[in-house]
């Protein structure tokens, strides 16, 4: 007896969401790629080309999708600004979702995508923090979980994107919600992955430059960020972004503990080669997250499925993306306000914190 | 209207025959596993249990598989010792085959599917050379085409296998053909791939001895090994395997040019994970070749099903295999007959060749 | 003829006065040890033994050592405390001095002995800021300079020393002036190396945790710190500074610039020997900053030599030293106040600064 | 007391000839150069400007340097071939000796400064194999003695320089001996002290060509050679030696043993910086041996100073360097016959080895 599949739709067939289409397409067995919403026409093209041959229904409005028959799962990977919207309108159709990150730049809308998902407590609801899927973060966490490293207590992480000079980032910027928002919300995920769910934010603070495309500060933002979030109980996370990598993507993070410490992809390659040549010895690396992170994209899809169809639980919680988001939003604030940003041991905002 | 999928069976499915297995049934887009061939009770009793439920039949008769109705495609993944048979046996009733390394010790016999082959020039027939499909290999192979490191002259490549202590490997010697034949045969293939598949051999040298393993001897093996190859033309490779690595698997290759080299997994890591602790900084690496060349063989499902598919051409010859196993057979004899093995120009054996 | 030597002292014989004793007795051709002070009746049985026999006179009054007939230069090699207070007396005794990092930890003894110094233009007084004399340092700098990374703009530096289990440290912070003043010292040191020694201090925020040693709390102290340093024309130095690195000593530093990065050390190790084993790749990294820094410090010895001796200008001007210990002590008061310290463009405290 | 001073002449004063002279001068603080001797003017001038002014006289006939007042030690680097007659003379005018690697390109001469030094057993003679003065070598040596990788059984090394397009190695091949009595003489010795001193060779086997420079032919020498030497007891070294790397210096060995695996230097590096660039991840490696080595030819002439001081014994035996010119001039010889080269269990050269 052939095995039931999952049926999924893909909302958005930009970059990203191409990527999710082809690998539910193509790279999750248990899943069934049925519909696709985008309404691009160069994306509804694509999606004709790549995707109806295989089955997959194309909309051009996602209500509509949304009443695709039999559907049972929505991957949200529009633009950020919509993911809150769509994810929504999925939970409210009674259908899983796996939502791209961040959920929404404001944690008000964030909140509010945990909320209607509490209201389906039957319904599997994921936001695409890619990195928990990755195989050595995975690894690190399960050594650090282990005891390895003792008791951890300093976090370092960056997500530096290569430079691009089109000057893609200063557009984008009016809708990502800032550089700590788009690019550390990954690191500040992982913190309170490696932290604890439950770490409170003790003091945040953020300074930037615009170094390579100073039109950023129009939309408030800069292209490199250095955030330091302190947590109560003795814990500090420290982190680095950029968009102006000369070599390409180099995402990282350290966990320090008592007793050791822990690196992933401390030293970034793009492939085993190793060229040497008159100029020295050399290597390349990805110029993109994609190149680094495909296999936890592809995990990710395999996992979300899974669980729908085995109604088991998922690696992690949806409220984490909220906390995520506020500690994001918190470092952006701080970096344009050029202020330090108290909080209480419950959490809550406060003009200076006792020491 | 959905696209044809090619229909594929599985010969073995011991360790790597069952990847294959899962390979053409998840992870190969085009392709439908339908087949499976196995006389061994817990290989069945595993394939009812993973493959059946998906649609593919269980044989434990290889000829009645081949019957299997609409078959297009089989993938030889046996004992070396059958391979030869079993691939001629399905050319013979016309369908495409992919082999698994080496066709067979002999060289008579690989020359023999050679041949059977060349009678049925519509089908596609593929010697399973995975590292042919890994993405450094193709990218290093690339970058010495495209001049890099101006004329390629020395090619040194080793295969080394993780100890294992439980004997294995003496009981699998009587079978493979020896250490020269089931280990350097990869890099063989390579130096073949990167010098040219028409490069002409010279001399052929072996040394070898037993460190872990003296039971080894009388199967006529080794547990290291050391061979050299001379061809015309003035190039040589030279090559390393062993058993006894203590740390994992460690595949690499150097190629080395008169303005350059090129090195593949010179440092061999398991994950991106580095830990540091009181005895210094260290990494895993991957205990076997599968956690290594994992997506190479992906890539080999998917390309050879292309090519059946599509009817376009493989990647590389069939015939490069029988030159493998020669090679790879002349190192054998010289480890054994403590020789240096002579060839002239044509490429036929001499007793001392000139200079 | 044979050319003059000059004629040097140490003060000190503890662990770092010793191995400047034999640098400028053992390796540093253009000079000749002729005097040492201590006033540890160890350290002086230490002198007796290894220095005395080669002509260096041990003394027990340091004002006494000033005197020794035909001294030129004077190592300031002692506790951070009287570093000062006998630089300043050197000076006035008309000799050059090479005092040890920092000068001070307070600001004002710092200034003191730069003004001893202006007065005295004939003297060569250089602050042994040691990172500055090592060779991957200047290479960097080098690069930097040539335009190869485009602008520096941000830049990560960080001392972290073995976990010392003894509670060495913690004694210690009573006079070290704090983690940032005596580790990250070296760090702000690099940053205005390679900003420009004009750079002008913008903000300055730090945060620190007692992971391993909670009564360093009680000399305000940690022992995991991590301080962000705005400069005024958008550049940003990022530091960590810990006691509890488990394999060894790691200092590092990253200059990113428009158009590349540079890092120093980015993979420590302690020898060229990597270790392959049962439980993967491994290799040892040096418990001590003098493993990494020993050729610094005999350069360091040269070449303050030679400029006594050539009357020629030293590779950095002393004033730096004391804008150094300004920004260590206002990242030390940040971390034990919990605020951000801000500075208008001519480097003036200010309640907060405009952006 | 001041201590008494060895008193050293250096022969030879090219390019490491000079490199020596300043190492006794400068830095081997129980040493002082009083003397040196060289035919050539160029060399005459260097030395007068260098060396005379710290008082060593320059002499331009051996002989009479022989005869400096109060002369104890003479440091041989003259060109190969006049090494054994002047370690000879020198010995005969019992004097101690530092001699230059290789002794002699032939095995006759070479085992004639052994009797030399046999007949006067209270002098010193040394021959100046580096690489058993080099830390790293020393702790891969001292791993392998405490048992870290079991029972040492293959031994990989290669010295390979950076391609000198000047043609330089053209002229020096008539007087080098070849390039494995030249080049893998290093390596030779060092699988020698690994496996220990007495190990038996049971048979040699070289090959290699001429990729960049074929006029070596003419003096039957190659640019890239490949080596392969089995001991009796189970055991194989192979070496590959090459005048063609683009990128630098890169000499490096592996010691595999039952147990584990030792690289030294698998991965050079001429500093600790990294450069991330457009073309990625870049670092140099050093030019030349001097820029791995020059740590210990320092070591070297420390520890030859103290051992003629003190009468204490050398790190290894004189008699080691014949049995290393030995296997090298058997490499060259089965390059150059294309043979393989038998010898039995006595070390005796045989028609064709038992197996």
């Amino acid at each position: 007896m052939v095995q039931r599949k999952l049926q999924v739709a893909v909302s958005g067939l930009g970059r990203m969401g191409a990527r999710h289409a082809l690998h539910f397409l193509n790279l999750t067995p248990r899943a069934e790629l049925v519909a696709a919403f985008t309404p691009d026409p160069k994306e509804v093209a694509w999606g004709r080309q790549h995707l109806e041959p295989s089955g997959c229904t194309i909309y051009t409005d996602y209500d509509e999708m949304l009443k695709h028959p039999g559907l049972e799962a929505v991957v949200v990977a529009t633009a950020t600004t919509v993911h809150a919207e769509q994810a929504i309108k999925a939970i409210k159709a009674d259908l899983h979702v796996l939502c791209e990150k961040p959920l929404s730049t404001s944690v008000e809308m964030s909140q509010a995508v945990v909320d209607a998902a509490k209201a389906k407590p039957h319904l599997k609801v994921l936001c695409g923090f890619s990195r928990r899927f990755d195989a050595s973060y995975r690894e690190a966490w399960e050594r650090m979980d282990s005891g390895s490293i003792g008791r951890p207590a300093i976090f370092r992480s960056q997500t530096c994107d290569k430079l691009d000079p089109s000057g893609f980032f200063v557009d984008y910027a009016q809708y990502s919600g800032g550089i700590f928002v788009d690019c550390n919300i990954h690191d500040i995920d992982l913190a309170l992955w490696y932290f604890g769910q439950d770490s409170v934010v003790k003091s945040v603070m953020a300074v930037g430059i615009t170094a390579v495309q100073p039109e950023l500060r129009k939309h408030k933002d800069v292209d490199n960020g250095v955030g330091v979030v302190e947590f109560w109980g003795g814990k500090i996370a420290y982190f680095y972004s950029s968009r102006m990598m000369a070599a390409g993507q180099h995402d990282m993070t350290e966990i320090i503990g008592t007793e050791g410490k822990l690196s992933v992809n401390a030293n970034p390659m793009g492939s085993l080669v190793e060229m040497s040549e008159a100029s020295g010895i050399r290597r390349e690396i990805p110029p993109h997250y994609y190149g680094r992170f495909r296999e936890a994209f592809v995990t990710e899809a395999n996992e979300f499925t899974a669980a729908c169809l085995d109604d088991t639980k998922l690696p992690f919680k949806l409220s984490g993306a909220v906390q995520a988001v506020k500690i994001g939003c918190a470092l952006q604030e701080s970096l344009n306000s050029g202020r330090k940003i108290y909080f209480d041991e419950t959490g809550r905002r406060v003009e200076k914190a006792g020491l």
